[in-house]
């Protein structure tokens, strides 16, 4: 009996009609001889309810209650698709984050799962239940519920599938599966049969918003096969495994992109060992996420250091910097803002050298200044003005044939 | 310091704004110097929203799954309450039934709390925290979530104060107090300083609806001072206690009264050592639940039984007697609806023997007719026409002199 773990997001059960869609879908599963157990989000709209009414209570409210206030959400879904099933006849049975058994370190808000004791669902499932799991949720040693931060539906039903030695975890979502860029964008976009972690990783680190990172990377490191795929249409969707079945001749896999990207040239550093430490140690220590980093020597003396942060954190990064300037010794700060960054992915270009050149020349034909660039054994990296991103993205998805199927999928 | 536990329910927690003010209540009672631990029940309308969406889904949902959808109401606005208190400025913590240590059986619906575990909300009020707690929730011995069923939130609270020890429970309504009998109809109603244990359960029991019968029980078992007030209004409540200051002169404290009364008579039971036991047990086996029950001897080889049910539960009530003719050997079932059950409450009456007579001739009086009658030591129910019970409530509210506050309360 093949055993599988399943997650609906909060689109596919944010009414009544859509549980019982998936009560079905459920059923059908088990039909096939499944063994189930099924991680579920808050109902659609019911997360930005809660945090209206907390909104008006309060405008600083602690991470913990707000936990215990979001956590209801998932408990809400967990009970009524139990209903379901069990309306259609099925046994099943609804576990909160913490009956499942889900162990968290205790930062709330963004928690990490820390271990599973997968004792409770074991046993409800050598009685023949399918088990219902709130996803997003867990509890800390300290036995305070806590919640995993964004993404953390996707990474409760991979960690979940790991601990259980699933066969597989299927992600239910509101998109068909992974395409070569988006399709949204892209009228040639193409989905993707199978894509490895890491290429995963890249497209999803770099906005292709179908799965977190987070999940991916759990994937990646306890080897769960996933899938993504519709919860609304029957489609066949992407697999993310280790072991793709080559679309050979593929070498980038796909494009992705962002945009609100602001760069900041920090210039006129002092070129010693530990500039870049206690730059970046500034910025963390101020929460400022940063993405692509770049340097540049400018003589023996000096180096120039440009990073990427959002336009919302821009503020915050130029308080920081004004603030570190006796301990940093730079020059001055200059900024830019409505960038855009632009990606290719793909396994194959570590052993390809001229990706990245054929990239620039692209890029170039189209008339695109590149800003910075940015490179990985998977993926390239560029940043360009935010007018021209759909052009990049439309000419390189041209130009490295991602609309063409290649060779048949071996799936 | 005085510690007390204070009850807030629905409606008094029904809006952002209820909220608030019970915030600020709570403030004051802190400034006072008191330790608090606060139990709430879910926003006015927010269990029947949760109803609501499970009958979308089934017509008969299972008792465990009621339980976790339904115990989300409450964890909704004990993380509220907290936020709001800590936007106050208080120390304040949440939490769940489970996470206050409550624990109960394993009857889904309307479990009975077995032990509450005191030693996380020790630890926080030690920390000088108010402790907010969820109300009409638990946790069975096997970890399952559990509800306490119809008063479930008086009844934590009161379970609360006797297992930390509390000075007092308060429980906040919609009501001000306990009445000699309903305001809504007996204009001249007033009032109580106070009253005992016993009292207020018959007044309880008997639909004065302000307490659930459960939790002055178990108040009365654990010797819990309980005061009963309004959580709008500043005005003095009903002190519930054993030792009640005498308001000297009352032998009977109040009326009490209910509506959807129906009488059923079995007449020609053989007269047998079991044969109320067989009657009866047969009504249980089919959860029909009896109230006043009165048994005559017709002869040396009958009796007849007669007992009250609601309405509603008639045709039940009909069907069971039917199907066990064969072992009642009965003659014949009567039945008679639109009844009502008026009461007259007091501690005092076990010693004046003369009350209930006095209670007859006032109906007499009014040429209200007196269908069934059933004493205890501290009351005197009848059954009458429900189209006689308010001018029945008023005339014995009358002649029993409720309305003139005969000496000044102690407290």
């Amino acid at each position: 009996m093949a055993r599988i773990v399943q997650k609906y997001g909060g689109t596919s059960v944010g009414t009544v009609e859509r549980i019982q869609h998936v009560a079905k879908r459920i059923e059908q599963a088990q039909r096939k001889g499944e063994e189930l157990v099924v991680v579920v989000s808050a109902m659609g709209k019911s997360t930005d309810q809660l945090l209206q009414l907390a909104n008006e209570l309060t405008d600083n409210p602690t991470k913990r209650e707000m936990d215990m206030l979001l956590s209801t959400g998932e408990q809400v879904t967990i009970s009524l698709l139990t209903m379901a099933l069990q309306q259609r006849g099925l046994e099943a049975i609804s576990f909160t984050g913490w009956q499942a058994g889900i162990q968290t370190d205790s930062h709330h808000g963004n928690a990490q799962i820390a271990h599973i004791d997968t004792v409770r669902m074991e046993a409800e499932l050598r009685l023949g239940k399918v088990v219902i799991v709130a996803g997003f949720q867990g509890l800390s040693e300290d036995a305070q519920i806590t919640t995993l931060g964004r993404g953390g539906s996707d990474t409760t039903a991979v960690a979940l599938a790991a601990a259980l030695d699933a066969e597989r975890c299927e992600i239910y979502t509101d998109v068909t599966g992974v395409y070569t860029t988006d399709p949204r964008y892209v009228k040639t976009a193409r989905k993707l049969h199978s894509i490895s972690y890491d290429e995963m990783l890249e497209m999803a680190q770099l906005g292709a918003g179908v799965l977190h990172p987070r999940a991916v990377e759990f994937a990646k490191n306890y080897d769960v096969a996933l899938l993504v795929a519709s919860s609304m249409v029957e489609e066949e969707g992407t697999l993310i495994e280790e072991e793709v079945s080559m679309e050979k001749g593929l070498i980038v896999r796909g494009i992705a992109f962002e945009n609100d990207v602001t760069k900041v040239t920090v210039a006129g550093l002092p070129n010693e060992m530990n500039t870049l430490a206690k730059l970046f140690s500034t910025l963390s220590r101020h929460f400022i996420n940063v993405d692509i980093i770049v340097q540049n020597e400018t003589d023996a003396e000096h180096v120039t250091i440009s990073f990427t942060v959002t336009q919302s954190t821009l503020k915050d990064t130029l308080v920081a910097l004004e603030k570190a300037q006796n301990d940093l010794k730079y020059e001055n700060v200059q900024y830019e803002t409505g960038l855009a960054k632009v990606s290719i992915v793909g396994s194959g270009m570590v052993s390809n050298p001229g990706v990245a050149a054929q990239m620039f020349d692209v890029l170039a034909e189209e008339g695109i200044a590149i800003k910075m660039v940015s490179t990985s054994e998977i993926k390239v990296s560029t940043v360009v003005s935010e007018d021209d991103m759909v052009l990049a993205v439309e000419a390189l998805h041209e130009a490295f044939k991602l609309a063409e199927e290649l060779v048949e999928p071996a799936v």
